[in-house]
């Protein structure tokens, strides 16, 4: 009888590695994912901005699976405290990857109207944006493979760079278009490409108040950093 | 014992009905902040768009406890089939509640700015636009409720209406920004603004999708519909 619980528990635990496993990998994915967004932006190229958008089937294809998975494990395991607070998390995190896979694959998107008209310097700053928000990405998945609270908190606290990075580049977005009507219809695209991006990090802190709350048991209270001051009421002054 | 099992059944049974009450109020709640957060655009009053702003901690709070509720039901109960995609469904709907209510916050919290600058007629289009958006929304809680698969599969396609109408403010807010570059920053607030209506159209078509999967048990498959073509390569042509 023993012999068999402790089976269970070792099978178990197996599981939820697993689980761990898929989700790293998924966001890999994603990590790829705007990697290559942000490639195909600077190199024009359709084709390849085209096997992105076609990608992300694949994106969401796994976060199916993560959830049949997690069903599958809730049935069998019902599983109590810190497992379920772990398979919760699982959940939502792959939630997480998956709208960040949609951000990356929509950047892609939009690049293909951009490379047909003239190009526009800003694109630079767009780059510059999507790489900290890969670092942010990168640095999550391994805090979340690591179970690592602190390495979370610290990507937590860096979103304010990227909130900054992107105000930059709305702001800069904002002078082209002013500047010369026939920027306005590519920035347009542009300033939706970057407001994707700060997304991607706003999702990357989701995570790492899911592997704070996965290992502490407790939510990650902190004071609230403003996001995207475009939108607040001194944007205008 | 019979009684017993009859008692724990009556209360699961009660659980889930809560569930789906709590669920529904928390929408009829968001329902709520869009139509207020487009009524402060139309007034042009910063007290109140600052009060839908504050509002959003409502949701999130509710979002919370249904969360809660979810993990003590999966715990305490271990659903399986039908009853776990019950639970399952829910705690995917309060999610996309959820991400409506920001996209209605966040609406209201860049009419401040709004208020500040020149009147757009622009506007009009999207009070229009959340009008449809909130019809989707009021139609998708209420097959939620009833559990009715075909009223949500009604919502699910008139999305690309919802769609439709957004590139028409897009077009026409574009248009405005070339007219004269003095528009540009207010119209770029009022792109935002748009795009978010249109995510809020797509958080009902997810939870429609939802309601599908309840009732069937398995998921809707149908021809996808194009969502937002402003981000298609045929925008430009």
């Amino acid at each position: 009888m023993n012999t068999t619980h402790q089976h269970i528990i070792k099978s178990y635990d197996d599981e939820l590695k697993r689980l761990t496993g898929e989700i790293v990998k998924m966001g890999e994915l994603a990590v790829a994912q705007l990697e290559a967004a942000i490639d195909v932006v600077e190199r024009r190229d359709e084709r390849a901005a085209q096997r992105v958008v076609d990608n992300d089937d694949a994106l969401d294809a796994l976060e199916q699976e993560i959830s049949q998975d997690v069903v599958r494990l809730l049935a069998l395991r019902a599983p109590i405290a810190g497992d379920l607070r772990n398979v919760f998390a699982a959940l939502r995190i792959a939630a997480d990857i998956e709208r960040i896979g949609d951000y990356a694959a929509n950047v892609a998107k939009r690049s293909i109207p951009l490379s047909r008209v003239a190009p526009i310097t800003a694109a630079g700053g767009l780059a510059n944006l999507a790489e900290l928000a890969a670092e942010q990405l990168r640095n999550v998945l391994k805090a979340y493979h690591d179970q690592d609270a602190e390495a979370a908190y610290e990507v937590w606290k860096s979103d304010a760079d990227l909130d900054e990075a992107y105000t930059v580049v709305f702001r800069a977005l904002l002078t082209y278009m002013m500047e010369d009507p026939r920027n306005i219809t590519p920035c347009t695209h542009l300033l939706f490409m970057a407001k994707n991006i700060e997304r991607i990090g706003d999702h990357a802190t989701n995570i790492a108040e899911n592997v704070w709350f996965v290992v502490h048991g407790e939510p990650l209270v902190a004071p609230r950093t403003k996001r995207d001051n475009t939108a607040s009421p001194d944007f205008d002054k």
